[in-house]
């Protein structure tokens, strides 16, 4: 830049967005040969390809002067109209229309969330882990985090509760509790029954919003009971998120927010300063992937996928263990979380010895609000080919070891 | 809701946030026999359908695994070359890919400047009238606006001279200012080279950001200069944002902002928190309709239709001529400014009763950051055919003549 200095002329706020060394550092995988655990990518062989093809021919021809054109801010009537059809299917009851919004993408029902709910300081818990995408979303208003560990059935809620008694007796008051109650992105849990009633009835005793992220229940791998926080709710305060990145595909960008209708009318005046609308050809497409089964049969040939590399994954851990290491069995989800030894050992510090030996996945810490999680890292099996799952669980046993004895 | 109450819930920007009075008001319209000349759409003769058809079936068959998931955060790396080679086109010389990157429609690109350039208070110079969109994203950061009106040439650049001087001489500072040079919306004129010069210098010497917005420089209507202040800049103080959405479909949600490689890299950071990428599937659409030569087929027969309808509005406005209504003689884009004889007329107030009798229109008081233009209205000739505009002009003469003389 030749005559100024942009650092002096950015926002404050900038601060608080998310760096990037952590993508910066899997950047380097780009043209290598790495096998990468670090994704969160599903698999293209679910993509439809050919279903797709026509159906949009059929939309262009039909409906091509509406499909490329401006559309509501809300989202169009009919994809609205096919995502609480779809959404009955999963057990997830929707008042009406008028309590659905569709986002570009989950990432931006989060980003509403933070812009619409979160002031700065406000109190927001977060499970330890979480997902990144919120951490980062949120943290843009600045509020003070709370983290609520997880156990093998979720959200540690009498923990929570009595955190809440805690901070109540201070005269301090939690606004939203952000929660992945299914199949959990990325410690691979599920909140057991008991505990997700448990939380409604706490979010009507402390009198805070609950934001349910669900983006994974139609990948469980064993019978459970996948109730949603938003059914068991009976006074409004779940806001739920979902989206078809996994189940259709991530490149059309089309996630939603079911919410109190006037929730969902603030979150459309924020939608509209942010994109106006989501890509109206995108929804056309979604809508009738939806009305036509495909995204029905995604999610059966995706879940079968999904479920045969979580065993590859983890018969290849347990074939190549390493004395100490602690991993996840994951009862949903994409994700096995994986802890070295010893709380002094860091992740982040042997990605770039991984990567040389050829493989790369995602340090556990950025998942972690409070900074720890430093000896953990995230593996994802939905992306990586069955033998490239086994080959790079089989590399980074040996980094680890030569890590653990350096 | 049952148990609590959703205001108390809101964080405090949402007041900040556009409210919806004028599109609640024009919702009313829905279903009714109601000739819109209050939108901003393309004409859909303009989609070219067939074409998007069969580029879309060789990108499923070719690239379907890339085009239907996550891609990068910048936009893919086909599109913002194609993008560049179409900047060239139009005269906007781009250094080369790490300068640009692809948004949600450039509503998203009037966000991210506002969340990562502008902190509350700051000084920001919008026209008289502006864009409301840009008004509405740049509100979200709470700046302190300043106005500055504009005539036939464009900004009156030296009554912003005396402001700024005004300003510096207390020890304060304008962060940036916004404009649309080329074919304004909604005042449809276009700045002279002399006055883009001055402004330019003007950002040198005091030191400031130019936000440079260029929907319509491919919709003038008379031979003239469209040098971007892009190329005139010396010293990459130009941000400069566009969009295809009256080039080739608003339903895809194209953008993109060209500026210094620093700030682009601030840019990515802000859009991985807003909705980590934009529709790959709409960018390689967009791609493919660059460099297959439809976008600028596209432009040409859509600058044709957009003349005709301009000088159909223009005639009507003239043979329907309310004595003492001033209308502007737009040099491009999709508008015309309508101004009533005297100041304390009100188009707001008269919207309704327009609506009634079977036209709409924008009031012209939210185009002006300063609260002024209660009595202008903005027409849009682009969307509504031939016929529309000259009756809804006809109508539209009536209702007025009957408001002047209530």
């Amino acid at each position: 830049m030749n005559s100024f200095n942009v650092r002096k002329l950015l926002a404050e706020r900038v601060s608080l967005m998310a760096s990037s060394e952590i993508r910066e550092l899997l950047k380097i995988t780009e043209g290598r040969k790495v096998i990468s655990l670090a994704g969160g990518l599903p698999d293209p062989q679910t993509f439809p390809k050919d279903e797709l093809k026509g159906i949009i021919s059929k939309i262009l021809q039909e409906k091509g002067d509406k499909a490329l054109q401006y559309s509501p801010t809300k989202g169009i009537g009919e994809l609205r109209g096919e995502l609480i059809n779809f959404l009955n299917s999963r057990g997830v009851t929707v008042g009406d229309e008028d309590d659905i919004i569709v986002t570009t993408g989950s990432q931006q029902a989060l980003h509403i969330i933070a812009l619409t709910l979160i002031n700065p300081n406000d109190y927001v818990v977060m499970e330890l882990p979480s997902y990144l995408g919120a951490i980062n979303a949120f943290r843009l208003s600045a509020p003070n985090f709370i983290g609520i560990p997880l156990d093998d059935d979720g959200m540690n809620v009498s923990l929570l509760e009595v955190r809440l008694r805690r901070l109540y007796g201070e005269g301090k008051k939690v606004k939203l509790v952000y929660t992945i109650p299914i199949a959990h992105n990325p410690a691979g849990v599920t909140m057991s029954l008991d505990r997700r009633k448990y939380l409604i009835e706490l979010a009507d005793r402390y009198d805070f919003l609950i934001v349910e992220d669900d983006p994974y229940s139609s990948f469980t791998y064993e019978p459970s009971d996948t109730t949603s926080l938003k059914n068991l709710d009976r006074s409004n305060r779940v806001v739920y998120i979902s989206t078809l990145s996994k189940i259709l595909s991530p490149g059309l960008r089309i996630g939603w927010i079911v919410a109190h209708n006037e929730l969902v009318n603030v979150f459309e005046r924020c939608k509209q300063s942010l994109d106006l609308h989501t890509s109206t050809f995108a929804q056309y497409v979604s809508s009738e992937a939806i009305k036509t089964g495909i995204v029905k049969s995604v999610i059966e040939k995706a879940r079968a996928i999904y479920k045969r590399k979580k065993d590859v994954m983890l018969e290849a851990l347990e074939k190549y263990a390493v004395p100490g290491c602690w991993w996840s069995k994951p009862v949903g989800g994409l994700f096995v979380m994986l802890r070295l030894p010893r709380e002094d050992l860091n992740t982040s510090s042997m990605l770039f010895r991984a990567i040389d030996a050829g493989v790369a996945y995602v340090p556990g810490n950025s998942f972690y609000i409070d900074g720890s999680g430093v000896n953990t890292m995230r593996l994802n099996f939905s992306f990586p080919k069955e033998d490239e799952i086994a080959e790079g669980v089989k590399i980074l046993s040996s980094v680890i070891k030569s890590y653990l004895n350096a």
